[in-house]
């Protein structure tokens, strides 16, 4: 099992490989009626597209998406929708030196354990383009989540040790800089310290946070389908993502009780929390509070300075990695963060609908 | 849907309420001919119980495990292993004062969001009793990975603010104390500190780490089942749990890529790295180093000094929690963290079966 | 993986063996606030139940259900509903012959083949006491299509030879014979043909009908999960079925396009069809008209007549079966049949839910 | 959902309209090792191209297979296999007039019913054109099981009332006849007969049956994911298909359990069977001998005399079809038959490797 299909009920199957002809994803379950188009999928494929910043890979990828079913007449049909974006820029000629080598941080030795060989070619299905389908997809799930009134909020809180504290968040700036942080002069310190990264030929990690705002609560499920459980999944299944938080998260390891509920209160009618420890779910199920995590990534670790490491046959090599890499993924991986979030919560929605024979019979009679 | 089976080819089902007639699971997908009796998971089952310390609630339940069906003259037979634990100490007296209150820290208002009402005994499904049949599943799923000569070590590595270094690991410590530390000093400094969050009314949170050994290299799928991904997914799934790293994990997001890529090296033929900071696991896949990772774990939220919070109508309530509690749920919970760990690498290891044509033909031809 | 997991949403897990201590089922995704109690299964179960007449096992069971989770105060909780159903009857002395020996028509060879070994009491997991789970989840699958209108009727069209043509069904007969016949005479005619089966040591064949009227229009997916497609795998399911029709099915593989066409008409705004030969299903989604299929049941495999076979070493035995077999299967099966079509339906009507991006915004704003 | 995703480890996603931009299938869970090119997927395109004679359409669609991801050098990577087949003949005028008219026989009513509306151009995704990405993805699946030993032999059995008897099966002629039949006598009468249908502007029905030998005993789960029951979905989700039989199926309703029983026998150690009533599986699992089924598919529903019928709206409306149409699907759906049942076990196959933990312990240790 190659493990590239996601979801229960709205699914999405991802294909393609950093240097192949393509990459690509079919959407199966999206609801009839939803208006789609391109320019949909293109605004979020623009948000990871390569050469945005001196940040980021110098690859040349227009990252064209081509919708070739399940859309007519503008709106879906609720028939599978593949969408399909060619690759481009392949010269494979930059990838030649790693053919037999194993990168340190890299999959290649452990796709050459599991599969026997590997198409060494920019990493293959192991590269971060991988996400170019999951964001396509998230474009799609991020549309119906709208239509719903649910709104997802995603920037870039750390690069390295550069971290906007909560109460300086201003979320106006998130895209007026090209590392999507809530804060013009933290991203000014971040650009630095990326700046310095770079000249030591040397790359960083960062911390990427999510809210999401609107969601009903009572959605996820009580056991093993938990709405912090799936988003979990759904984060470390992104390339580069070492951990995921929720609420508090770790800190939460270290408060007391007493600290760490958070009351609840009522306006109005309205039930809701003073406080937001749990970062909007309990008991696996969202509470009503806004959704809040964050997922720590890793630095890249295709760095230009050399490396030791082995070929596959077990001897030492002097490895210097040439061609075109990002010094940070983070900004990148902020619209794959929210793409996979808003598939998440899409399926999840989908998945809740039977919960209870009252609505049931209000569906259905 | 309630999200209670978990699993691929080695399923696994649980049910039961914490104050219903019982608490089970089957277990489908169990290869035949593994030796099991009630003992296997009784020993267990003991790590999870109840009264173990001061420290764990007083309800007094043995836990005793039957196995129902799917063992036939000591051996598994490949049909489902159906697990039933009676329930003794129901005691729903004790609970009576929450049936219309909303605890805080509890699972009580999503329920009833997404249910539009609830089994209020105790917590009902959202009790981490529920983790019994996951413990009973695991125990099983331990002895197939035992078989095949993997390994999981599992233990209390932080009680609120006492943490024990790397440095000072002592496995030989971690079952002779309550705790399941490994480390005796910090053991106590740790009950220590519990003893007063007992004292002041309060609880505390705490981080379970899990060392596991001997697996092949090349486990986990490349894109959304990965390794880690499937793993995070397993821990959230945990009631209190609010995080999951791997390997360096947050501190990876404020290293640099020099700092934290793994080089390889070799010896005899054999590939292996120098250093583990990505926990034993390269794209999605093991790399054949210890699987390492964290989990971090809320405060018990039932403290027995006085909450304000709101009943079902948003009447404001001042609510006091009598009754049996553990100040902390940590060192329990550290058998659940090795159960769900045991499952999740079992199911992996049977889907990873078919990833290569060669092992395919020799094993059917 | 032992395929013991049924359903997308509504799932069921079905665990137990012949003469093992219990068979049962749980049930995971049923809506919370179905009113649920014993009987509701006990009704199903008894159609289900040895001993009904002389044509059915002598074995004794009482098949008395225990509902051990997810029903509190009287209704569904949306936890999993976990049915519990004890063996009494086991008698495992009389099945010692067959310990070694692989009965013609039976499971026994190919369980040895697939698993190594088998628990050869009876028949194990792949006796018709298997199903006694099934039912119980289907009595609780039947209720829930109750309150949305749908009704299931499931009889014996044929045992043997004497089958009742359509012209000559009176439903009103079908629960006032032993054998579910929709034919007073007919029942008569069949009841004489097994008399002399039994005389025989022989056993009979027979085909079961289930008419499925209420569903609504558009249920079940376009491709792979069409309607018709999941029933059809409900019913090959069930143990001794050995094909499935819809409509007119082999019938339709002799007819032409102008016969077999069921023309739309228009009455008072509402579209149905003139006739329906389709049996209710178009491109995999139910159309309005009554749902209509067949299975063929086979014959007992056990008849008390001498038969050749060999033992698991390959020698040549005689064989007398003797014990509690039932000369006919069929009508014990039609519960079976109706059980494993509600499961099937209620589980595509949850799915159903997200088809419309319409009906998704009815449904949460 | 619209459940176009099948499969448990092996799994394929199929997409795409009748007259929309192109179709196609992704492959998820294929081995990496297997030797693929294009021609491979031709070759099983080919017998399913439309043009093929006078009883197909004349549509012109070359059915020009791409595989855009996972193979490498020759060879799959393990990666998901994404085949593309642009749409080239679309001709949508043609299909103008029954953009508002519900066809009988055809989706479109239910279609509406699901989703509120349709890509009306050639029945969009209800088309038989569909299946092309089902073939494309059975082509690779019948190559592992080539790899395997295991062979597949799919024919028409009959067309209409003209069927060919299993003792004058002759399998050298399926390919010299375009109707794919296993006789040559009989393929001239069944291609008069179909003359004879286009005459009266009608169609024709008919049977497929399919023979796999070389399986090994025990594939197969033996509850809910039964051999035959997978079959029967895989068979029964193929559109115009209305039945599904095993071994004698049907016939078996009428049978006694003395003919009905297959006797074991021995020979040379070898356990088999004198007979094969069952058609090569005993409780869910094959049995080592031929597996054996048939079909039945239903006369096209597009003919050329006028057909009385509604339009959405409910008025009565005379419709004539003209446009392309097969008069007959069956010799076109018999490559569809053989690729579901290729799909189908290959994924039992991998399913199937976790059955016994010796085999498990041979693979791992």
């Amino acid at each position: 099992m190659a493990g590239s299909i996601y979801g229960k009920i709205f699914q999405i199957s991802t294909w393609g490989e950093s240097h192949g002809k393509g990459i690509g994803v079919i959407i199966d379950g999206c609801p009839a009626g939803l208006p789609l188009n391109e320019d949909d999928i293109q605004i979020y494929l623009n948000r990871r597209k390569p050469g945005q910043s001196k940040f980021t890979t110098m690859r040349k990828e227009s990252d064209e998406a081509e919708i070739i079913s399940g859309v007519f007449e503008g709106k879906t049909t609720g028939t599978p929708i593949s969408i399909l974006i060619r690759n481009q820029d392949q010269r494979s000629r930059d990838y030649g030196n790693i053919m037999n080598t194993y990168r340190p941080g890299h999959a290649d030795f452990t796709f050459d354990q599991k599969y026997g060989f590997r198409d060494y070619r920019g990493g293959g299905r192991s590269s971060g383009r991988e996400t170019a389908g999951r964001v396509a997809a998230g474009a799609v799930a991020a549309k119906i989540l709208k239509e719903l009134g649910i709104k997802i909020l995603t920037y870039t809180k750390a690069i390295g040790p550069v971290s906007v504290p909560e109460n300086e968040y201003d979320f106006s700036q998130i895209n007026q800089n090209k590392l999507y942080m809530p804060n013009a002069d933290y991203a000014r310190q971040a650009s630095d310290y990326l700046e310095k990264c770079l000249q030591e030929q040397d790359s960083s990690g960062g911390i990427i946070e999510c809210v999401v705002t609107g969601l009903p609560a009572g959605l996820g499920d009580t056991v093993f389908d938990k709405l912090d459980a799936n988003l979990a999944k759904a984060m470390l299944s992104i390339g580069a993502v070492k951990g995921f938080e929720i609420g508090d998260g770790f800190a939460a390891a270290t408060a007391k009780g007493s600290e760490n509920n958070d009351s609840f209160c009522s306006e109005n009618g309205e039930i809701s929390k003073f406080t937001n420890h749990a970062g909007g779910t309990l008991g696996g199920m969202s509470d009503g509070s806004p959704l809040i995590f964050r997922v720590a990534v890793k630095p890249t670790p295709s760095i230009s300075q050399a490396q030791e490491t082995v070929d596959k046959d077990g001897n030492p090599v002097s490895l210097t990695i040439t061609g075109r890499h990002d010094p940070v993924i983070v900004p990148r991986a902020v619209v794959v963060v929210e793409s996979m979030t808003a598939i998440t919560l899409v399926d999840l929605l989908f998945t809740n609908m039977s919960a209870k024979m009252e609505s049931l019979k209000a569906f259905y009679l």
